[in-house]
C-alpha cells in the first residue's frame, strides 16, 4: 500500500509560537510508540541521516539527547520531558546544540481520527519571537517535513 | 570586618519575568568567580546545606547541575550555560526537578560600581506567567536572600 503524500501545516499563531499540524496513516498507539521507543525514533528521526540516541528516558523528567549525523556536520539535539500521558500527550523541552540555552517547549497531542489515522498537533513555545524567528530562519520547515516524510516511510511498513 | 546587610530587590517588571538586584561587597573580579568556580559556587549556593556539582562546564553550551541537599529533601538544579563573557555577563538556563520542562533564562550582568562593591543585576525570563508565578510561589525570594546571605559571608572571609 503506498501511504498518501502529506505536508506539515506549520502555522504562526502568536508571536512566541510555531504550530505544526501532520496527519499520519497509522493508528495512534503505533504513532505514539514511534515518538516514544528508542529503537522506532532512531529510524525515522534523523530523517535518512545516522542518528546516534545517547539518552532517551521517556518520563516526566526525563532527558532526551539525540546527535544527528548529517551530510553538514554533526548536530546535537537535547532536552527533557515534561509530561508523558500515553498515546495522548507528549510535551517536552528542545534545544539544538548550536543555540545553546535557546528552549522551545513542545506540546504534542495525538489525535485519533476514527479512520486508521492520527493527527499530531505540536504547539512549539518560545522564550521570545527573536528565538521563534531564528528557528524558523534555521530550515526549521525542511526539517520537520523530511523527517516527518521519514516517519511515513516507517509507519507504512508492516508494524 | 562585617559586611553590611544588604537584602535582594525583587520586582516583576513584566507579566514573564522576575528581576533580582543584589549588592556585594565585593570586587567584580571575586565576585564573577564566586558564580564560575566550581569549588567557590559549593560554598555559599547550598545556603549552608550540602551541595553537590554534578556538573559545571562554564562556556557556551556547558552544563550544569547542582543537587542541593536540605533539611525537607533533595533537591536537583539543572540548566546550561548560554553566554559566558567574564566578568560582566553571564546567561544561563534554570530548571528545578521539582517541574521539570520548565525553563527560565537567567541574564546575570556584574556592574563594578567603583567603590570595590558590585552590583549584580538578573532578569529571569519564563515562557508563561504562570510559570513565572509558580517559581514566586515556591519560596524563590527566601531562597534568593538566603544563596546571597552565603555569598556574602563568603566574600568577607580574606580573598
Amino acid at each position: 500500500m503506498k501511504t498518501p503524500i502529506s505536508t506539515s501545516k506549520i502555522t504562526t499563531p502568536t508571536d512566541r509560537e510555531i504550530h505544526i499540524e501532520r496527519v499520519f496513516n497509522a493508528p495512534r498507539e503505533r504513532v505514539w510508540r514511534a515518538f516514544t521507543n528508542p529503537k522506532l525514533i532512531a529510524q525515522w528521526w534523523g530523517r535518512g541521516n545516522k542518528l546516534v540516541i545517547k539518552r532517551m528516558e521517556v518520563e516526566r523528567g526525563g532527558h532526551w539527547r539525540f546527535i544527528e549525523h548529517s551530510p553538514n556536520g554533526v548536530h546535537g539535539f537535547e532536552g527533557r520531558y515534561r509530561e508523558v500521558t500515553p498515546p495522548e500527550r507528549l510535551a517536552l523541552t528542545f534545544e539544538w546544540d548550536g543555540m545553546p540555552g535557546h528552549v522551545a517547549v513542545n506540546t504534542m497531542t495525538l489525535e485519533d481520527l476514527g479512520d486508521g489515522r492520527t493527527k499530531v498537533v505540536t504547539p512549539s513555545l518560545f522564550h521570545t519571537t527573536e528565538e521563534r524567528d531564528g528557528m524558523l530562519r534555521s530550515g526549521m520547515e525542511q526539517g520537520v517535513n523530511q523527517r516527518y516524510a521519514a516517519l511515513d516511510a516507517l509507519l507504512a511498513k508492516p508494524a
